[in-house]
């Protein structure tokens, strides 16, 4: 399926970038732009056609959901690793829709309370209602990723994870949310000078923490990390996309033709009226 | 104060705006324009202008709370009669802020947990957190409107909460939190052609409910109720702005406006880095 609003694409993205039996996350240049050119004009275009056809989409859903007519969501799980740009596709994307539509959560460093509960007590709390767009900014991957890498749970609790990832995941799509997984892929010297940007401006200093370069001397445990990731918990309720993303324009305008083709697979409608609208015209014309 | 980007103004507007002592809802014409012209042009322009301002002063207090350096936040109370435009607000003035910047909270018709506690629970739990803006589209005080109006609580209850209201804001306040209360003021013929609207409309249906022209009936008695949650309740720490929203231009214009000098009143600034900037740089350099 294409979104029709999207003129520019070349080739069929969701296919291109969607993790299969047998992928290599080495394999993957992140600085490539798959089913597109390399004209970041043209994908302004394509970006901004898209930001019409996802609000309506988006209100469709939503409409549909407020009569009690579908109990359809979706959920976009974003992760990648620091300044990979979570953020800018939280800003550009998504925040081109009604933000009565969206449904955003953070997942930092768990508090006290949440340590407590099992890892998906947390994230299980923060699912969108029907008719929204459900953003997890980092979400659960994060405790089998730094989970791992950092040591943070022993092997067989990390090996237990995946499982009931897969668990999860298979229930909350069973109770109709779309699951759309991303890895924003940036290479490693894309990181090396977005860090250093943020280091160069003062506006930006609050966006870096030391600990930033801890995590990136960590780089090929969380490569290898992800790699495992995606051997076993790329479903087909919820598959995972890798997006290349040293090119910023490529990861928001795929991303948004992901959340676009979610929407359209779901075809919402606009609901019928489940009152008299004559009788209604009446009563209002008579105050 | 003054907002820097908007400047068409030709009055201060909150000052036009404020409910101060004495203040008479009848005697204000919902479809004026007070201290601005009804060039709907320049309005849009000044919209514009107002957007990256808007979003600038949003993001310094974001970085700021983030690195702990304030408490501040902002909280945009949104009331009004149905139609009266308060979707719209949170769409195109909200809306333009970066998402995570913003914590939106609906409050409809209590749920049973929500009953089972006092009317302030469930506000007190959704206030912005520091560095966000939050709006409430409707709020606490619908429990002195609607449950006036309708009589969903007796007399003595409803006086009582006027007063918990005041205390319960001024401890908001006290916390950090600037808050703006707006009332969206239509005139009751706009309100009939606005329903009618949503009526002659089918993709507008899921927006009314028979309800609304049963509430319509009421009109009078929820304007008293207003009149007296003016009275009552506009305070030095939580003042109610009255904002004429038959010309939704203006409306949306002005609480952009009073947003601006709330944010430009808390007078966010980047915060300096809390690391040593020339030490990091090498660590980066070495990686």
């Amino acid at each position: 399926m294409t979104a029709r609003s999207q003129t520019y694409w070349t080739g069929d993205v969701a296919e291109l970038l969607r993790v299969r039996e047998g992928f290599v996350l080495s394999s993957i240049d992140p600085g490539s732009t798959p089913g597109y050119g390399s004209d970041k004009q043209q994908a302004a275009a394509d970006l901004a056609a898209g930001v019409a056809e996802l609000d309506l989409l988006q209100e469709k859903l939503f409409a549909q959901s407020r009569v009690g007519a579908t109990d359809a969501s979706v959920l976009l799980v974003l992760q990648g690793m620091d300044s990979s740009g979570k953020g800018g596709i939280v800003r550009h994307v998504v925040g081109s829709v009604d933000p009565q539509g969206v449904s955003l959560a953070s997942f930092g460093a768990p508090t006290e309370e949440e340590r407590a509960h099992d890892f998906l007590w947390r994230v299980q709390r923060k699912l969108p209602p029907a008719g929204r767009i459900g953003v997890f900014d980092r979400s659960h991957y994060e405790d089998v990723l730094i989970g791992r890498v950092r040591e943070l749970a022993d092997p067989d609790e990390i090996e237990r994870r995946y499982e009931a990832i897969n668990e999860f995941e298979r229930q909350v799509a069973a109770s109709g949310t779309r699951i759309i997984k991303i890895m924003l892929h940036i290479s490693y010297a894309a990181q090396k000078a977005r860090l250093m940007e943020r280091l160069d401006r003062p506006e930006k200093h609050w966006k870096f923490t030391p600990s930033d370069v801890d995590e990136r001397t960590r780089w090929p445990h969380y490569m290898a990390a992800y790699q495992t990731v995606f051997e076993r918990t790329s479903t087909e309720h919820a598959p995972w996309y890798v997006v290349p993303a040293n090119r910023k324009w490529y990861a928001r305008l795929a991303i948004q033709h992901l959340l676009l083709e979610a929407l359209e697979n779901i075809d919402p409608q606009w609901p019928s009226a489940g009152y008299d609208v004559a009788l209604e015209r009446e009563r209002l014309a008579a105050t």
